[in-house]
């Protein structure tokens, strides 16, 4: 077991009810019979085709050949096809361009399953699916129409190529470059380095949504273009030609070792064509619907792998038996099941806090998406601006935290978990790129404070908080929720205090206002994710008073309740002590003298 | 640059004087130069024959052949040659057995510096220096004479053989046989797991110091005995013969992948003989010597490899340019080094903290370790259980942050961390072991607070809690540091009374008592940590206050009190939090309903 349906029919229908979507024009041709119909047979495939080769794919892991191949496992062309057939990487897209108009909800619930799965092979369909969105939304029709149903198809993989050797993070420093052919066509040089899927066996092409500079364009991130740069361009007569595509190597890494991460060169022969999307100097906004997508993305596929981890440490905690409890002195009494020792439990409850709490923010977030991509106006903006906060938070919680879990499905298992004769270890190592991927936590954090808070006057901030307290308002008449009704909005008028203090720095000093931005993120995500939790305690609770269990066991909901005070009582706490560190006078990180670090 | 030894120096000569020791008659045949030539002929021998395989030891790995060997790299034989030459194995035993009579703060320190360059290879010769000790104290004349010798040589590797498959930390439930054979001889009949070092090609016999249980024996612990059971057993005429101990396996592990951690049978064929040490039945008090040496020396492991995490981090960002400052609006002005970035200066100053805290801590420990061995009386009794108390500590801060704190280094390379091309991440994959060897976590804490603070009416804790006060009492004179001496007073107290709160299950309910003994050792580790930063601040300030800097640099000082700053400011606070867990009422995780988990 790797992950719990019951857990995603919980959110998808009770917590994050999709049924208000299902009531939008968008949507009105799905009833939730299909949806989990969807949901079902995502299960299905993932337990047929990836599961399986979890482990395999980790120890065959990728090899470049020296010579601009790659070498993946055999099993990736059938999970890209089969993916490809489920609706897996146009499920999103509009009837228009080809897609099936599912929520996103109901296609990152199927993608939740294969990220629980199997990762790594996740990634490389998801990656086609976000890059054919991105040329959808503003590529044109020639361009769709060339690129869009191969990949679909998952016959063509799709790539994001942003980060560059010299540059990192930090796209202003973008140095490849464009120069004009005429229409959308420009000639490209430059060099791209951990660009995931970059090269296998499973694909035909691959077509690499890339950042780079047209000739002249202004400095900074103003100057940035997107084009797509397949490896095989598509001729007048309908033909392929090679386009001056080189994979120069392949990135081996501590995790994730059936995933490719590869370093791509474009046009050191002089005939590499990219194509235009969208207008010019544009890039960056273009490329940032990727990036939000792949963000929420990233922090989803963390929260997925560290629920694999929670199940397969507590499935082992059910049949493992070892010790006693401390009350028992008699040794000739059998041992007990670890599961029954306090501390074994405390491990599996932070990880299921951690794990479920990570995955009800990401079905937040989807739900969040698909209304401000089917609603309007006023009530469109609002989503979208929670969305906006929300997904640098749930990028860095989950994966952050996500690490943490995993480190306690590893010690659950003793000195088994660290041998490769169990999935937890992979787990472990598989989890901690995703604090890296597609912005690090420092970025992230930056994006938070220095972006997302202070974005339209605060209003963000202040719709995330008045969700918060809109959850404890109906938490707190319910029975024994009160006083965690009480600890969250005493939570979030801290957070509104702490980020009072910080702004004072801002007007004039906004290294220090920013300096602990990773900080301050680790308090909100506390708070955001104990807001999940009541929320999801609320619902349980109106499900048991209620008595409309339907087939779930009343333990089911009383799980969600016990787990939600598990995580007030032993994460929450840890609020204030970022909070402490925050409204400290003290600025130690602001260092000039470097020697004080030696 | 995998450590610093002006840190160590530091910690020798001021924060933990071994002057001090280098009065008392055992060690009065060495002077401070002579040690410090030690440390440094072990800071070449690591330059020279240990740090230079570092990653090739991983990358290569060791692999059973199938029939009871297991191929290991061939510099090991090597490495354990030399640092027997070096006196690294015999250094810390006595004259009289054959030893060289160091403190073991010399003998650690040097094996802080292997540690710190390559920790696997490290462990193969310091088990065999821990197996010796253990011989050499409780074993008889001959068996001394037997074994010792060829150990200290490096000729003959020693493990400890505790584990069985079914029994895992739970030492009660041993099942390995030991049948009389006359005078000291057993006939022996079992299988240990995740022996290490249990069988490789660097060395020509093996020791195997196992925990068995003689026909009859009392149940439980009372009824273990320790054996030498070596795997050619030396016959009258002084020729070798096999003795049926087998290798059945070699675990493949996440990390530490140049360490062999076998399966071993025992008399299979019903040809095994062990050597009875002491007397029978005493097995475990025996072992928990050996044990106790080695928690300490797991927890300076965990200590010195997030110290090389942190030196590798700390070259990267003052050699990698990347991003601006958020002041600095203009695109065209260069990159800075990233080390000027606050997030970064965080990330590494994290790392410091607890990489440097814990080793002096492990520090302290040794030189407790010396002096309860080199005093007498109540002096000794005092050291002893300070040290007692200590243990479980440094052996869980130094595992569970030092993972942390590598994760963090990883995080600081960006997606070159995640790379096999940079050491952080076998750093961070090595050190995942350490929270479970020798007891995990969860048996640390256990022995926390179920034995270490009520032992002797809780003399050890009142002895830990009164040298924190007087380590505040002699830093709150001082030049701006009062509000740490006073805020260690406070969180000293706050054990104090956190402890008095959980102490009202303990007669009535244990298991409760216990149930959070792991967030207990979390409080703890924190103000522990806070102790040694406090000592060493007030160290550096003395030292800059009388203007004796010698050719150290003053940065190097204030780098010491900056960082126990930044430990104070970003890192305590959370101790409170983990109180405000355990005085919370509700009892979360003596759950026995265990469907609330799923």
């Amino acid at each position: 077991m790797y992950t719990n349906l019951d857990h995603l029919k919980f959110l998808l229908r009770d917590v994050h009810p999709i049924s208000s979507l299902l009531k939008l024009p968008r949507f009105a041709h799905l009833d939730w019979e299909q949806c989990w119909m969807m949901v079902e047979s995502a299960k299905a495939l993932a337990d047929r085709h990836m599961a399986p080769y979890f482990k395999e794919m980790d120890t065959l892991g990728v090899t470049y050949d020296g010579k601009g191949g790659v070498k993946s496992h055999p099993q990736l062309k059938t999970i890209i096809r089969q993916a490809a057939e489920g609706g897996w990487i146009n499920g999103a897209a509009s009837f228009e361009v080809g897609g099936m108009q599912m929520p996103l909800m109901i296609f990152n619930s199927g993608h939740h399953i294969f990220q629980a799965a199997n990762n790594g092979c996740q990634g490389y369909f998801s990656l086609t699916s976000g890059a054919a969105a991105l040329i959808t939304s503003f590529g044109s029709k020639e361009q769709i129409e060339t690129f869009v149903p191969k990949m679909f198809d998952g016959l063509w993989q799709g790539t994001m190529a942003l980060t560059e050797p010299q540059a990192g993070s930090s796209l202003t420093d973008i140095t490849t470059s464009a120069k004009p052919l005429g229409g959308d066509r420009y000639k490209i040089k430059g060099q791209k380095i951990f660009i995931s899927g970059g090269q296998h066996e499973a694909c035909d092409n691959f077509v690499h949504l890339t950042l780079a500079r047209i000739e002249g364009a202004p400095p900074g991130t103003k100057g940035i273009s997107l084009f797509i740069i397949p490896k095989f361009r598509p001729e007048p007569d309908g033909s392929l030609k090679y386009n001056d595509v080189f994979c120069a190597g392949d990135f081996q890494k501590m995790g994730q070792r059936g995933y490719v991460t590869t370093h791509l060169v474009f046009g050191d022969n002089d005939d590499c064509v990219g194509y235009l999307v969208g207008e010019a100097h544009k890039g960056l906004p273009y490329m940032f619907q990727m990036m939000n997508e792949a963000r929420i993305g990233v922090g989803q596929t963390a929260a997925s792998v560290a629920m694999a981890a929670y199940y397969a440490s507590l499935e082992y905690a059910k049949e493992r038996s070892q010790g006693r409890l401390a009350s028992e002195k008699d040794p000739l009494k059998p041992p007990t099941l670890i599961i029954r020792h306090p501390d074994v439990q405390r491990m599996l409850l932070t990880q299921k806090a951690i794990a479920e709490g990570s995955i009800s923010l990401a079905m937040e977030c989807n739900r969040l998406y698909d209304l401000s991509h089917a609603t309007e106006g006023e009530e469109q903006r609002n989503h979208w601006l929670l969305l906006e906060i929300l997904t640098p938070i749930v990028k860095t919680y989950s994966s952050e935290q996500g690490s943490r879990a995993a480190a306690l499905a590893v010690q659950t298992l003793g000195g088994y978990g660290f041998t490769m004769d169990f999935p937890v270890q992979q787990h472990y190592r598989d989890l901690k790129i995703m604090s890296i991927y597609e912005g690090t936590t420092g970025i992230q954090s930056l994006d938070l404070l220095g972006r997302k808070v202070t974005m339209e006057k605060g209003k963000a901030l202040a719709l995330l908080l008045a969700e918060m307290k809109k959850t404890a308002d109906t938490a707190r008449p319910m029975n024994g929720l009160k006083s965690y009704a009480d600890q969250l909005s005493e939570e979030a008028d801290r957070v509104q205090s702490v980020l009072g203090h910080l702004l004072k720095y801002a007007p004039t000093d906004v290294d220090r206002y920013l300096s602990d931005a990773t900080v301050f993120m680790e308090q909100v995500s506390y708070v955001v994710i104990a807001w999940q939790w009541l929320k999801m305690a609320a619902c349980a609770q109106e499900i048991l008073s209620k008595g409309d269990l339907g087939t779930t066991p009343r333990a089911f909901y009383e799980g969600k309740i016990h787990t939600m005070k598990f995580f007030f009582r032993y994460e929450l706490p840890h609020a204030e002590a970022c909070a402490a560190t925050l409204t400290d006078p003290e600025y130690l990180t602001g260092l000039s003298n470097h020697d004080l670090l030696g």
